[in-house]
């Protein structure tokens, strides 16, 4: 043991051989049970007077440090590490996160989401008219039907579903996923699906499996931003691809493929989330043969293939991509209900066997009974009637929208017909801040999503979305009047 | 439009002008639509005759680049893109996903799973006799308890569990939990607890809220492997403290602390897997002091929590924490049923606000029906009493196994008696390679998981895990009686 002493500090020479001895045992020279040398014997070999060492002993053994035991000597506390902690106890027993957040999570996640939730929160409130699609349309989502058809899986599967379960899905799901695909006109084997627990984990296990960070991402500008989400927190550079009532801009993304190495192209071509266009047939082969040229992969999110309101088949890109560049995503939340939390990839038996294992890593695999149930429900045709009614509610509400946004919006906004989907875009003068306006309408109990929340990047237009899913037709009559007022309000009264 | 002969190569004149207008065609020069010069006109400025300009154009038009048009003239077609496309459908029309994989992916993760999915497929036959818990014993599963308890919760809680739910958990379970979890002394509101698909998930996004690739995190080694594919996916540098029967080696952990800076540490004090020891209270304490001193954030894996073979308490890490420095981890997965995919967190209100953004981005939120059909299980009584079955289950099959260990074992051999818990380690001399044992009683139908699966670094010892969970009495005998045999040829027959 050495102690070293100051003899020019004001440092009392008790406190100095305390504090040399506290060090001493935290730093783990002195260890625990191991026994001190006696007062005499220390004060003799530091030459100071044995009271000074008393006395340092002393408060040493106040502060659990040490203990003594007569005739057998002094000791170090059995643990050092129980003593000191009577001691910082008293001064900052709390442990502080400041600093060891992830740099994805300080620099690009806490950001991506604020205004989200901040959107969230105008949206509390039970009496609102909500022309958000996240308070879904439960008034069809046959819980009767439902219920039967969790009960038939749980008879019929038995206890095999509360067990383990493979990684990549529930088997005879894949198998019914498989055919149901090829009538999109997607030729696939269930070795070459993944079940996932709704869309956006898909896109989180995409993401890890092809991002490192300063990858470029192309995205849709505007696009779904749980997307922008997941590929600003994986930390890469992402672009905006210009996209209108007509698709994606070929000849932007073209001009942006020469400029720069992109991975990955995520992509919303039918029923486009906010925009609810439609990327025609015409350019879905170049969009397909000009991100092949290029190596870039292309995300497909097909979330709302069966919503078309004039039964018109639209073939997806996985449809057409012989090469294997697409990887296509479906999901049960907007047909069946958003709760269910299943949606499935589809790509190469190679990209999905990778995919899985991330999956497995994440969460070794989504839950089995509801897989079971929803398999039960689209066999017994209840899938299929349900969407029938939903469609026909979906198409009978825009077209309500429409009739009320023209009776009531200034002739300033401008909007397309949706061919089908949950959305309705509207395009409003670039000199109104559509999120001034969702403030000004949420005062009147009226909500949507401004345009903001769906941009890559500065957008230099102006607009909104609406969504005819969860409002019911008095209620978009009503929210559209309300909309339509702070509307002519802003452009006219300046 | 510049066309640039060379008269030195073999290369005909009219492949050298059809592969020049290709170029053109291919980087934009040449737009879709636009007129070429008539024959005539650029026979005469490349000064060669019109013959070889009319098989240049003749040879584009075969491919589709381009297309006339009597008396109007010659185009590019409509889509350049769409032309290539049939030219190289030819070659290589497949995406090549070579070079695409993140570094993430490629350097830790296939690597990391390949072993444990070798392992898998070793168990594929349905004959095997299998100490491993994943088959797990769904025996008890008591199946029409959890129907009746799923039944009610879709009629009580109805179409509300169909649509979105908020990311953080279904809110009457979060306050189950928050008194649940008061009787394990951990005292927590509900704004303290997060609800994931499985602690898997858990582990993963408390992964990605704390850890930039090089991090240092610390776990047991050995330890759970789920924990370490998820670190080593997130590109850390994994450091492994020993542990054994007394738990954690604090003395090791600390020289470790003190030589390098570590973010994390993931322990499994209670019922530890792979070993299935105890940290002892009085290490708690120690463990807790010298992390919070080191401003490492402990993960604590609870997961085999109400496991107790003689009803002995055993107060968690979180429990004894008075700084917020643990992030608790509890699970239905081992009492109910794995299939359920149900763990929480429990973690300060800031972390738990953090973490749901994470769980928000990664899965938007776990299905609500399952939630809602647990809290229904739960209040009704059904989990503790199947708590108790399976508890006494494991309890009789544990002492089983010490038996046939007892009878059947080389001296060899070492192990404990575990006190609780799934698990049963078994120490064999480091001469004996537990991964070869493996591969030989797997010729005889019996699996287990050999040392390797679990070891964070070089593991000096050699030994193996047992489960006493999914295997009956029966099993347990003879798979305990094929083992020993394997165990002796390899030991005394070299």
């Amino acid at each position: 043991m050495t102690i070293v002493l100051e003899r020019e500090t004001k440092l009392p020479l008790y406190i100095q051989v305390k504090n040399r001895i506290t060090e001493l045992i935290h730093n783990g020279t002195l260890k625990a049970n191991s026994k001190l040398p006696a007062t005499r014997e220390l004060a003799a070999s530091l030459g100071i007077s044995r009271n000074v060492v008393i006395s340092a002993y002393q408060e040493l053994e106040a502060e659990g440090l040490i203990s003594s035991s007569i005739g057998r000597g002094t000791f170090v506390s059995r643990s050092a590490y129980a003593a000191k902690r009577g001691r910082t106890e008293h001064q900052s027993s709390k442990m502080s996160y400041e600093g060891l957040f992830s740099t994805g999570w300080a620099k690009y996640f806490s950001e991506a989401f604020t205004s989200l939730e901040n959107l969230k929160q105008l949206k509390s409130d039970k009496d609102f008219i909500s022309f958000d699609p996240e308070l879904a349309d439960f008034f069809f989502s046959d819980i009767n039907n439902f219920k039967k058809s969790l009960n038939a899986a749980l008879v019929s599967s038995g206890s095999a579903l509360l067990s383990s379960n493979s990684p990549q899905g529930f088997e005879p799901l894949l198998e019914y996923l498989s055919e149901f695909l090829s009538l999109r006109g997607i030729s696939c084997g269930k070795e070459n699906i993944l079940i996932v627990n709704g869309t956006q984990q898909g896109l989180s296990i995409v993401g890890r499996l092809f991002i490192d960070p300063g990858d470029t991402i192309l995205l849709e500008n505007l696009t779904y931003p749980g997307a922008l989400t997941i590929f600003r927190s994986l930390q890469t550079n992402c672009i905006g691809v210009p996209v209108n009532n007509n698709g994606i801009n070929l000849n932007i993304l073209e001009n942006v493929l020469r400029r720069r190495k992109a991975k990955l192209l995520y992509t919303i071509p039918t029923f486009h989330n906010p925009l609810g266009s439609i990327l025609p047939a015409e350019k879905r082969d170049e969009l397909l043969q000009m991100c092949r040229e290029n190596q870039v992969i292309i995300i497909e999110d097909d979330y709302a293939h069966e919503l078309s309101f004039n039964g018109r088949e639209i073939s997806p890109l996985k449809a057409r991509d012989e090469g294997e560049g697409v990887i296509y995503m479906g999901s049960f939340s907007e047909t069946l209900f958003p709760g269910i939390r299943l949606s499935w990839i589809v790509a190469s038996t190679e990209i999905i066997k990778k995919l899985t294992l991330i999956k497995k890593s994440s969460d070794l695999y989504t839950n089995p009974i509801l897989q079971a149930a929803v398999l039960e429900y689209c066999r017994k045709g209840f899938l299929g009637k349900l969407i029938k009614k939903k469609v026909l509610s979906f198409k009978k509400k825009s077209n309500a929208m429409q009739k009320a946004m023209e009776l009531y919006f200034p002739q300033e906004a401008l909007w397309n017909k949706p061919e089908g989907g949950l959305y309705q875009w509207v395009d409003i003068p670039s000199s109104i801040d559509s999120l001034a306006l969702l403030l000004n309408t949420r005062e009147r109990n009226v909500i949507f999503s401004p345009d903001r929340f769906f941009s890559v990047e500065e957008w230099e237009k102006s607009g909104f979305r609406l969504s005819f899913a969860a409002a019911n037709e008095e209620q978009i009559w009503e929210g559209i009047r309300v909309i339509g007022d702070e509307l002519k309000e802003m452009i006219y009264k300046r």
